[in-house]
């Protein structure tokens, strides 16, 4: 079974790729990777830990990644962040704090250790900034050979960012470490800004969370109401919320999915246009591509999806 | 037979677009408007004229374009456009000044004319700034339903821009027009750096012409030759000359060359991005799309098509 590593910065939409990756009977959830950006790193951990308990799935680890970009020693969050997911990441919804605590082994030692055991068989998907993998690749660039499968949320290509018009939030946290994986030789799936404002959830599909009468099913759908919400105040043409990082987990799983881009990637990390995502001309006619950027994507087919597996979790039938 | 217009500001890659346009058996070139750019609007209309005339193909005419940008008031040639193309735009090579003279009718009342008359059979190939087309669109919005096809040279989706990292020379010379031409609900194919620059030329090439011993082979090879040495110059790691223009004309006579996005794209008229060329996300999901971004190119299929098309017209054979 392929065995999968989220690296979360925890996050409504990051809970919602926990759900949909232990929705999925392909895939073993082996570990999450802590990492900062919607919230502090301590709080995604604790975020982490009490959503896999309250999803029946305790026997999820969770591992302390770095708590700031590689270029900076301080994090906090952005005020922007807090409105979006509420202070506490979870759209302000309280659940009990789990009894666990994270592991002991850091996240960067634990994506090595994993790449090295499972090889081919790990995929590893990263919706938040990409400062763990990049630490990873630099202390062990063997491993960007040996994972079998990277997949990131974040980047814009065709469309602009959500932070400035070149800039995505989660590349802009870190875009020296974005820069490292694109160019590290890896090869890596973006699923960007490009395709996730395509995939909208609406209250129509979080009622019928609620109609399932479950702990998992009330918490999921009061806290994917409150991104709605926000939502609606910062986007009110998109009419629903993006799905940004369960499409991440859902291409991992599934990348027939997505209509990709071949292209070797960078991200720009001096100004004017720090952060942005955009094809190497340097290598715009090198065969060997590196990246392949979703452009494309068959919604309806994601949407059902989503639904089904996130569904079929809160029901406590995964 | 498809009617072609080439709305050019001739310039050493639009008279390889003349050439290839002149040299295909698939479309009649009924006309040239002319546009200002790489060069002046007079300069360039000039040049088309002697340039069409020393094809062997005087029966074509040239109408005078709008001088200047749709929101400026004059034109003065860039120092980098004179270095790539030359002060007279082609290359510094010499040709005789045609005996004929430019038409009385003006580039837009000619548009909408073939418009009007041609419709679906006529094709628009615009390889300079877009100030002729939004004009004609603006004075009689029903040309952008009768014209068969519209393609342009312009934009870079993917890659970064040739004179900022978000703008590409044509759409920089005037946003506005682009904008508007992206917006007016017209299907435009944008054949922009993404593509162009994997079409290189070299002076292998360029000998093949220089071997046919004709006035036209030692005026293209010559001409293309300062052309590539300018590149040589300015992007060494392309090691050839990127074949901007002629690549629009080959997608309009042959759209399976490329492999295009369709997206609702516009163009940024405002600071920091102006003259970006990107995908509207307030469009994202609206199932029509109005542009198709050219993304991917069977490169030796059109460096053979491009060749087999110049080298017929320059032996006189077309």
């Amino acid at each position: 079974m392929q065995k999968i590593i989220l690296d979360l910065d925890t996050g409504i939409d990051d809970t919602l790729a926990i759900a949909y990756a232990l929705g999925s009977p392909e895939v073993e959830l082996i570990g999450i990777t802590a990492t900062y950006g919607n919230v502090t790193l301590e709080q995604g951990m604790r975020n982490d830990l009490a959503i896999t308990d309250l999803f029946g799935h305790s026997q999820v680890p969770v591992y302390p990644g770095l708590s700031h970009a590689s270029t900076k020693d301080s994090f906090t969050v952005l005020s922007g962040s807090a409105f979006i997911h509420g202070k506490n990441g979870i759209g302000d919804v309280e659940i009990p704090d789990s009894a666990r605590s994270a592991e002991s082994e850091n996240a960067v030692d634990f994506i090595i250790d994993a790449a090295h055991r499972y090889g081919e068989e790990l995929t590893y998907v990263a919706t938040g900034p990409l400062t763990n993998i990049a630490a990873a690749i630099a202390k062990e660039p063997d491993i960007k050979n040996e994972i079998g499968k990277i997949v990131i949320m974040g980047g814009a290509l065709t469309v602009s960012g959500n932070v400035a018009p070149w800039r995505e939030a989660n590349i802009s946290q870190d875009p020296e470490a974005a820069n490292a994986l694109f160019t590290s030789g890896a090869q890596v799936t973006m699923v960007g800004l490009d395709v996730t404002l395509q995939t909208l959830l609406t209250t129509e599909e979080t009622q019928q969370w609620r109609d399932l009468h479950t702990a998992a099913g009330d918490f999921l759908s009061d806290m994917t109401d409150y991104y709605i919400r926000a939502y609606a105040k910062t986007s009110p043409k998109f009419g629903g919320c993006g799905l940004h990082d369960p499409l991440a987990v859902g291409v991992a799983i599934d990348p027939t999915l997505v209509k990709t881009l071949p292209i070797n990637l960078k991200v720009d990390t001096e100004d004017p246009t720090r952060g942005r995502t955009i094809g190497d001309k340097d290598k715009l006619n090198d065969p060997h591509k590196t990246t392949q950027v979703a452009i494309g994507i068959d919604v309806n087919r994601f949407l059902s999806e989503f639904m089904s597996r996130i569904s079929a979790l809160a029901k406590g039938k995964r």
